[in-house]
């Protein structure tokens, strides 16, 4: 720490992404990334030609992908911002908006929303998920805070159905609500369509997890256009070219590729079935996930534990020492062959 | 405006990045871009496998790229922080050091200085330049405040040399001194070898113009580990895969690349030359330039009505209401063909 920086980040704990350790070859099951590649097509459009422009800075608006994005969701240009991943957007998001009067999110949940609020400044308060760790909608009515929620939950997977959403956005009438749909592939149903009806909905996306794109960084939010226009103000105040020019190029043509990316989609969904299924043979007990990973603990061994002996097999799955979760890991769904290998390594534990 | 945000954002008034219309072909000079594509080396990396990996996130250390440009600085790794473009480093420098006191700047400089002092609430001074544009540097001795300096200065491209950036370090041993060198690449000498006897420099690189890469987006700070840590604080409290793979990966073959960018230097100082020559000829008077653009003022027009006559011969310049520079127009150095068609093109609106 220098001397120049400001005092309030003397206590700042950074986020600390999933480890990429770089001394062997590992089965990567800890960051939620897809198995499977960009379709042939994206990887096609970066021709030479293409990247011979590179001299050039990008479309700061974005104009292309953002047109096609609203396209696909049938809203307007308007309603749609991108950005250099979720991350960024949701930075964005915490100190355009939550810095006004606050945010409540769930204590257990993506770890990285205490460090937005902590590095602009924002009050937050967790709210208790309950003992089967779900989210009860009840809690987050009228509390005169804006709202974040991870739907799929992370780590836990847990899904709440659309008229769930519609109730917070309906009770909530004077507070934003943010739905963060970065797993919302795997099963569960988008809220982007309530952006119509509701002034207080805006729901963040990713190419990361679904799109099999999280090394090109590209994330969008929708929602209606007073709060993409706020939004427009913080990317502009802060990086008018946040995403560069092959990213933009790739996430327009892969958004012709839905056969594929749904194809890949199903695939996760039976290979987190399988795994499921052969975990609870085991003895895990597992959350009822919608996303790309199962949460899973197992009564005879601790979390961390687990992580280390499978680390030491050349698996990398993801735990946390957070009290209410320290015997849970987290694990990525992989291919059906990396699954089966997980699964072996853990029977050859016992 | 959203009923969402926070009232200090309703005046913030985001920055406006050069204009790329998309009615017709014109010839850029407004964004200071570079005119030649970044060399093969770097176009050849972004192979098929490649594009089958980005599926997979980045390296969110960057640590392969880092450690090339400490090797060829001469500096430790820990010296070194990427960014998605300088405007992302920019930002964080502001809100983890500027937030502490306040900073000076010139009143004439980078446009985007006081945007980011809006968007985190931190206070500034802007310090006049002198009746020829010239930075003093004895306005910024003792003041008390931090202090961002963009070497050379834009839209002025006019250059301090190495003795007065020591001059400002040695004078403010508890100020940091933050000297943006975008430009530096046309004439100026890097003031990156200062920091190893100076705790208090910070210096920012871009790709963008000197090495062909603005649509990559990719930017450097090189100062004493310290400094560069708290920089780190904000990045993995932001975005901390801000930084794509291929560009990554293009970024580390680049610095195998200076013959070639040397060369490409070497053609824009001498375009400069010419143009500067040519336009001294029809009545211009120059700022003296050590970037890749000129600052030229015309005793018979005004610089907004000679950009609206330039753009409508399909030649894009830049031009500021700013008081004391809306004389001048900022034109970037293309290659000598789009100079020599500039020169003709002002030629016959006489």
């Amino acid at each position: 720490m220098s001397k120049f920086l400001a005092d309030r980040f003397n206590t700042l704990d950074p986020y600390i992404p999933g480890e990429q350790p770089l001394d062997m070859e590992y089965i990567k099951l800890n960051t939620n990334e897809s198995p499977y590649p960009p379709p042939k097509a994206v990887i096609e459009a970066i021709t030479e030609k293409e990247l011979e422009k590179l001299n050039l800075y990008p479309d700061p608006e974005g104009f292309r992908l953002i047109n096609k994005i609203a396209e696909k969701y049938n809203v307007k240009s308007g309603n749609v911002i991108i950005g250099n991943g979720s991350d960024e957007l949701l930075a964005f998001t915490f100190l355009a908006f939550f810095t006004r009067k606050g945010v409540i999110f769930p204590d257990i949940t993506y770890g990285f929303y205490p460090i937005y609020a902590n590095l602009y400044d924002v009050k937050y308060k967790q709210i208790a998920l309950d003992d089967d760790l779900n989210i009860n909608i009840n809690d987050y009515i009228n509390t005169g805070k804006d709202i974040i929620i991870a739907n799929p939950n992370a780590p836990t997977g847990i899904y709440l159905d659309l008229t769930q959403v519609e109730k917070l956005c309906s009770n909530n009438p004077e507070n934003l609500i943010v739905i963060d749909e970065a797993y919302i592939d795997y099963g569960g149903e988008t809220a982007i369509p309530l952006i119509e009806k509701y002034d207080n909905l805006l729901v963040i996306h990713t190419y990361s997890k679904g799109r099999s794109m999280a090394g090109a960084r590209l994330a969008y939010a929708i929602a209606q256009e007073p709060i993409i226009n706020d939004l427009k103000i913080m990317k502009n105040s802060f990086n008018p070219y946040n995403v560069n020019r092959l990213t933009l190029l790739m996430g327009e043509i892969a958004l012709n590729e839905e056969k594929y990316y749904k194809e890949k989609h199903q695939e996760i969904i039976e290979t987190r079935e399988y795994a499921t299924k052969r975990l609870k043979e085991i003895g895990f007990e597992l959350t009822d996930s919608k996303a790309n990973f199962v949460f899973a603990k197992h009564p005879k061994i601790k979390g961390y534990e687990l992580y280390l002996a499978l680390k030491e097999k050349g698996v990398l799955v993801r735990n946390w020492s957070t009290p209410r979760i320290s015997d849970y890991i987290r694990i990525s769904i992989g291919t059906k062959p990396q699954m089966e290998k997980l699964i072996d390594v853990i029977r050859n534990l016992k």
